[in-house]
């Protein structure tokens, strides 16, 4: 018997070998070095040109093919931080085939790189209590169709217990996921290691997936309102008023959170607005008219805020926004960094809010 | 200040347009239709061809190119499922830029593509109670590290009721990742079926990352009896008896659930290997000297199960894993289908393991 299974392993090994025959090796990319520096790494025997490009650097890199097929370049050191970056293949752009860790987006698909700092970063997972990370599925009545949604819930969260949380609304922007903020913001792991700090007040944070289309404003809003606070609210032990309620977001979800803060502020204290996109007819109507008791508003308030860097391709819009609110007299906290349009931004951002609000 | 903010409009949108300008059309990609045919699109002005190819189909299907830069094509009809596609743009192998579902998978990135039965699919999410799933985090004191699971609780699942629940843990193929039984798997939704439908007993389910090298089934094995049951039994009311454990893994985790299950059936009594690889010298350490003793194991064990299908490359030396263990009187339910070494096969192996466990 015994001989009979080892007679087995060259069979096997053979099958494996038949059934994986077109796969290409296994090879490591990216590889991180302690110096912060980075190996990219692509297989091909046929391509012509390889570039690697990302967030990290303002030009490309090229690869140089070694005689197994094997192409590499090693990027100089980066600033350490979470980078989207992604592969040219002879005019083909592409995610790393043997990297796991994708950019959750609609529109591209792009790899996404770790770069520890010598000092933990903010988003990189610590040896502190872990919060976890839900999915869940609600019926959105606005929409018709049952959605997914991610429920962040903090470390130590149990329901039963009588304790009540306060409740963070957090939306990606235009062609992202309802993924993006854990995914690529870490969302879960900057709360983890600010409620470990207490930098942060424990809290649940929600987030939804909030491309609505036609009207990502108007449909998403009422989508919020009428459909994802009720199910949060009747699924969760968390506090059920407008002082324990934030809305956050990026992007489009930047712009949303305007529409859906500053039109409901019986429900939500704390608005936060990062680069946001407002250049829709939506947000004309809602807001070209927009008369709002600002004495009034300012009460309600507890915080109002617009982020956005300073190379960021919508910085001038959005200075044009905080002078429009500023006009209006609404008291809103302006804040300005360097950077652009991405999501090593966003995690600053929130980690900012994540710091101001329920306090 | 209406006259202020409408000025602004052309301003935002040109802004965008220019941040955006390097970014491809928005365009639908897949496109299922309702005869179960389904269109593929890629954009590309400067691509000489674009292919499909997929497991819904035994050969490649080539785009062709509109005046837009759009590359389509239709596939006629397939059989109702999901599916693992890519495209092939000029030799460069690339999942659909356009589709949110990829295949969760460390080393290639595939997109998915869902075609929905006549009548809803086992796998489908359909108007039923939805139970969620949860990210979590523990550490691995064999490992070192820590480590990402997945786990499903069922609908109506709440700590602190007193009721507690069976546990299946459930393992990846060998390049999959901890989320491939949901991402691809849809682990969840079938779980949430078959329990509206009272087929399956409602059960939590464990999905580890079981990529653990160089040895996948000596240290697998210990961080799941070693740390795995230990943080799910210290943070779920679990039934701790073998009785109500169950392990079940596919491919290279269909040899990590031989092993994890048939050393310790004192702590699994229900064991089920889909396809399993076996070819590793863990594997023949373990098994090339077992004389188990055959009545106390087949008491011991509510099911041992082996599945595979008939076009599978692993078919023969399956056959043969089955041939051995009834050689050894050991008594082992063969579950032989057809189809190959695929995740279409893993659904239906898993809805079956549902059914039978717990019972």
């Amino acid at each position: 018997m015994i001989k009979r299974l080892l007679i087995l392993l060259p069979v096997l090994t053979l099958a494996l070998q038949e059934g994986l025959a077109q796969r290409p090796p296994a090879i490591q990319s990216p590889e991180v070095h302690t110096d912060h520096s980075i190996t990219f790494r692509y297989y091909s025997r046929v391509a012509q040109t390889v570039t690697v490009k990302g967030e990290f650097a303002n030009t490309s890199f090229s690869l140089v093919k070694d005689t197994s097929g094997i192409w590499s370049v090693r990027v100089p050191p980066v600033q350490p931080d979470i980078y989207p970056y992604s592969f040219v293949v002879d005019n083909v752009e592409l995610a790393d085939p043997n990297n796991t860790y994708i950019f959750a987006n609609e529109r591209f698909k792009r790899s996404i790189v770790d770069i520890p700092g010598d000092t933990p970063l903010v988003h990189v997972l610590q040896q502190v209590p872990h919060g976890q990370v839900s999915y869940r599925y609600y019926h959105s009545t606005t929409l018709g169709v049952t959605r997914t949604l991610l429920v962040y819930t903090p470390p130590g969260f149990a329901a039963g217990t009588g304790k009540k949380y306060p409740v963070l609304y957090l939306i990606h922007g235009g062609s992202d996921t309802e993924e993006t903020w854990t995914k690529v913001g870490r969302a879960n792991f900057i709360a983890d290691n600010l409620i470990a700090q207490r930098s942060a007040t424990p809290m649940i944070i929600v987030m939804p997936y909030g491309n609505v289309r036609p009207r990502p404003m108007a449909d998403f809003t009422k989508d919020v309102v009428n459909d994802i606070i009720p199910f949060i609210e009747s699924n969760y032990p968390v506090l059920q008023d407008s002082k324990h309620r934030a809305v956050a977001g990026f992007s489009v979800g930047g712009g949303q959170t305007l529409n859906i803060g500053l039109t409901n502020t019986d429900k939500f204290a704390w608005i936060a607005s990062y680069a946001p996109y407002t250049a829709t007819e939506e947000f004309q109507k809602n807001f070209s008219n927009w008369t709002p008791d600002a004495n009034v508003l300012n009460q309600q308030l507890k915080l109002f805020t617009i982020s956005v860097g300073t190379e960021d391709f919508l910085y001038e819009p959005v200075k044009k926004n905080i002078a429009f609110f500023t006009e209006k007299k609404v008291r809103v906290k302006p804040y300005i960094v360097a950077g652009g349009h991405t999501w090593m931004n966003c995690k600053q951002f929130l980690r900012t809010t994540l710091q101001e609000i329920f306090k």
